[in-house]
């Protein structure tokens, strides 16, 4: 099954309802480009086939939060402000409820799934039991394709099993996902020290150099930046043979040249992220992408099928100034119209975990909801 | 009553709370701030007496959005993009459930108010009947002031009289709404050419020029921008002696002064904003503020008592070129920690109707349920 390009021939019809609202063009700003996006998504997934059909109504009501999560054999060579310990700790806060991500899915009403893709030690079913779940608790998946990856910028993060499997287990999962009513996928991520894989898998698929691509992090000092900078420029040397540029065209890369690098860089939760995305794609439904790390996984999908883009959301740009630089690359890949060059939030978040994503969902299903149920001049009298 | 200026004392103990949930420091961006400062409105409120009380929740349960509308004589010179029966259309649209604020309240599950604080002609007896509103419809409020105010280029928008009553009426509904439960106030308003009322207040309340306070509205020809600039340099020049400038310092003036202002340059709907936001203040309220115009009732509310400033929340920077001065100048007279000088969000919006503060209001929500809810290092056992 391959990933459908939206119908560019329905949006004179969708701008048009648009501009029939009872508000003045364009007065909605980056809702109204939102709103058309969503529609085409709608248009696309309802499978219209003539121009005398109605307009469908855009539907946002069973959202899914899924937070993938893995751990990154660099973090060996302290590159991060945290032991690779805390990720566990960090998923066990997320099931027992205590995290930030936590707060915001409550507040937006928002499932949130927290899936193990090889985080440095399982968590133990004991630890599980004590946490007591109930069935509008996070719900927890173990695939585990190792206990981290391995040090990228001495050897293969992973095997090409280990991304095929994952591939595999994480493609079940958002199809499972989809047969229980999921409409819109939100994706966050848990992994410390993953920056520094997103950061080598930037340089390698982009024209961007490692010190475009390389940040703070959650906070590193200049001592970690600079060892962080050799490490990552160390890893892509390795693997600059595979490098494919993007430059001024978004080009795409074939299949396996990129799924080569997101095994030789990592990590575990980055190629799941990946494949999530062409899942959901796949499958005609928008994705809406949180920070730094998971607009990563999004451009490698994008390099393996260019198609992916106009169903991806850019919820947030955060601090990483690097995320800037690929939000940009990822929107020039869109077909669709767009209002500008950015996310829809500009909070100074870095915390990752879907924060970003959570927070933007109502912004979603405002514009959904101006789109569906706003009245028209004609029909609410209003003689603009 | 006056209104309490926020306990600085207690910032500290915010503060560590805020730093010890589980999360580096500052990574939620924005969001730290904002609890910071939806906490110290909610100390205030609670009356918090000694260092060894607890500090409470915020609670955002009974938000209001209340939306104030009233016409402008100022658009017999066509000033606008619409004929000032528009407001009296977009009023009824309200009340059906038809606009934009309508579906954002809906979204985000905020009660609306609609108040007729003085549109052209007044909305009968039996359109409302026909609407058959229920309890879960739009309240309607009438405090007319008059059918719309005279144009401010040549006369006073008002008398006196007519804004001294505006004040009453609302403080009477602010009250209200408060005894009913309202625990944070949203602001918005409708009114064909208020625009032009907001640039000459914002004017004549700032070190501003008209044209650094005067834009497009809604969408105007070059030729109606020009005869707005001309009419609203007339109608500031008009009272120009009253001028009371800001400069670098935020300087208050006299309760009469601004007063004398807002009833001179209008318009009903601005006015009855300001006492809103007074009275939200004295009854220390969060107040989210949507756009340039609801800004400006802002401004002449923190004329009238700087301290009204710590209470207010931006939700967003509209499209209006003068907002973003003017957010900077409302920004500065707050005594509260900040991250940036500007509002929540920056979505091009440039619709009014209280459509940003809507869009905004989860962000707040959020904020709070991570202060309440959100882990601390040591109760989830994360070792960082």
């Amino acid at each position: 099954m391959t990933i459908p390009l939206l119908n560019q021939a329905i949006i004179a019809d969708i701008q048009a309802k648009i501009d029939k609202k009872t508000k003045p063009l364009g007065a909605l700003g980056s809702l109204e480009p939102l709103a058309l996006q969503l529609a085409l998504i709608t248009e696309q997934r309802a499978n219209r086939t003539g121009d005398n059909e109605p307009l469908a109504a855009i539907e946002l009501k069973y959202p899914q939060m899924i937070v993938f999560a893995g751990d990154h054999g660099i973090n060996e060579e302290n590159v991060s402000i945290a032991p690779s310990e805390v990720t566990q700790q960090m998923v066990m806060n997320f099931l027992a409820g205590g995290a930030a991500i936590n707060c915001f899915c409550q507040v937006n009403q928002i499932p949130l799934t927290v899936v193990d893709n090889g985080i440095l030690l399982p968590v133990s079913k004991q630890a599980i039991d004590e946490l007591k779940l109930t069935n509008t608790s996070p719900v927890f998946v173990e695939h585990r394709q190792g206990s981290g990856t391995q040090n990228f910028a001495q050897e293969p993060a992973m095997s090409k099993a280990q991304l095929t499997q994952s591939f595999v287990d994480t493609e079940q999962l958002i199809n499972h996902k989809i047969q229980q009513g999921m409409d819109i996928l939100l994706i966050g991520e848990m992994g410390i020290a993953n920056t520094s894989s997103a950061a080598a898998i930037m340089t390698t698929l982009t024209q961007y150099q490692v010190k475009d691509c390389i940040g703070r992090g959650t906070g590193i000092s200049d001592e970690q930046f600079e060892k962080k900078t050799q490490l990552v420029t160390q890893g892509v040397n390795r693997v600059s043979k595979q490098k494919i540029n993007m430059l001024n065209e978004f080009q795409e890369g074939s299949a396996e040249q990129v799924k080569n690098i997101l095994a030789e860089l990592g990590g575990f939760e980055i190629v799941a992220m990946a494949s999530a995305i062409l899942t959901a794609a796949k499958a005609q439904l928008p994705i809406l992408i949180d920070g730094f790390i998971v607009s990563v996984a999004a451009l490698a999908a994008v390099k393996i099928d260019k198609k992916v883009a106009d169903y991806l959301i850019f919820s947030h740009v955060s601090q990483e100034n690097a995320h800037r630089l690929l939000l940009k690359q990822l929107l020039s890949a869109q077909t669709i119209p767009q209002s500008k060059n950015t996310a829809l939030l500009d909070l100074g978040l870095r915390l990752g975990e879907g924060t970003g994503a959570a927070l933007a969902l109502p912004l979603l299903q405002a514009a959904a909801c101006f789109y569906n149920n706003m009245a028209s001049f004609e029909s609410a009298g209003v003689t603009v």
